[in-house]
């Protein structure tokens, strides 16, 4: 994890990419993996991923979708997320954990900036005054938008009013998410979905292979 | 209404004061009084104030005092007050209304700062960042503390949990409030609150006076 304060031991993971692209798959199937080689793994989600964050997220995402403005949503999503990091996220890595996040900062900056070009400088402000850390490495499980689409709408999710967006929104989202990897080529990692969960699975465990704490004894 | 925006043509006034002072009463009295001679008035309160900020409030003031954390809790209400400022506040302002909010911003700032020094920075931050307005002007109730606290223990509401500090910490808040008259002199009045309701309510009538817009005929 970067960002502010002392170094933690653990591994921040995050995975990102266009609705239907499998990254949930491949995060609990990465999630699996590491436990068996014995690894202390925490998968968790956003919007979400502790009490208080699942009850933020429920507020936002369910009821009239214009309910709020996208100025307070991102409040309500920072909130969240900082709910989320102090409760769930650092504690785990400060006990040196491997840390597995569906979705992180970069799904905020990605849908709130696709929506209003401007909110992306709102979603970053406000990203560097409360939250000021990022994952250290970020998989983005790339993918055919069209392909993606269709998985995306064989499943019915409390994210929907994220998914109804068609195919000409699948195709701005794949290139918003390489937008991102190219502006942190630090951290991100751009992995081909278009396969069988399997492989994909083999790819995303390659490139996390060499950074992986120690198994504790 | 200072702040970023288009000038509106109604004005926007806050009442804040300790716990007791009597603040809420004179914010009610106020607006009785100007909807007597005609004023378009809107008399709202935070934290609240709309229906998504009222289930911000609701949050974050129900259950278990330490569920969230300070800066969690400053996200929430900095979210409560967008959405009251963008669905009640500004729109009475636009069609030139008189806006009485039972506390604001100021409130935030002292009970935060009180806290711990540090987050009033934080709360500054935010406010500059997502909120950006001020009142026209803000009446303290001054009050003798331990006669606040007296009243205010008389009473059970969902503020409980800010009010269960005991006097030391009353003397301490109505430092708070004088010093924000101090930082702001330009907007704030400070108003005498140990006194009858209706001889108060006549001071604060006498200071709002000459900032009253036009009654619309």
């Amino acid at each position: 994890m970067s960002g502010k304060g002392s170094a933690p031991r653990g591994l921040f993971l995050s995975f990102e990419g266009i609705d239907g692209s499998g990254k949930s798959t491949q995060a609990r199937m990465l999630a699996d993996r590491l436990r068996d080689q014995g690894h202390d793994v925490v998968l968790t989600r956003e919007p979400g991923g502790s009490p208080g964050a699942e009850e933020i997220r429920a507020l936002v995402l369910q009821g009239d979708p214009d309910r709020w403005s996208a100025e307070t949503e991102i409040l309500l999503f920072t909130a969240a997320r900082r709910d989320h990091l102090e409760r769930t996220i650092r504690p785990a890595l400060d006990r040196g954990a491997v840390v597995i996040c569906d979705r992180f900062a970069d799904s905020t900056r990605m849908y709130q900036g696709m929506s209003r070009g401007d909110l992306r400088k709102t979603v970053d402000d406000l990203h560097d005054l409360m939250i000021g850390v990022e994952p250290d490495l970020t998989l983005l499980i790339d993918m055919d938008p069209d392909r993606g689409l269709a998985r995306a709408k064989s499943r019915q999710t409390i994210e929907e009013r994220f998914e109804d967006f068609g195919a000409a929104l699948q195709h701005k989202m794949r290139a918003g998410f390489l937008g991102l990897a190219g502006e942190f080529p630090g951290r991100y990692r751009i992995v081909d979905g278009d396969d069988t969960p399997e492989n994909v699975a083999d790819r995303v465990a390659d490139v996390v292979a060499g950074h992986l704490p120690a198994i504790a004894g």
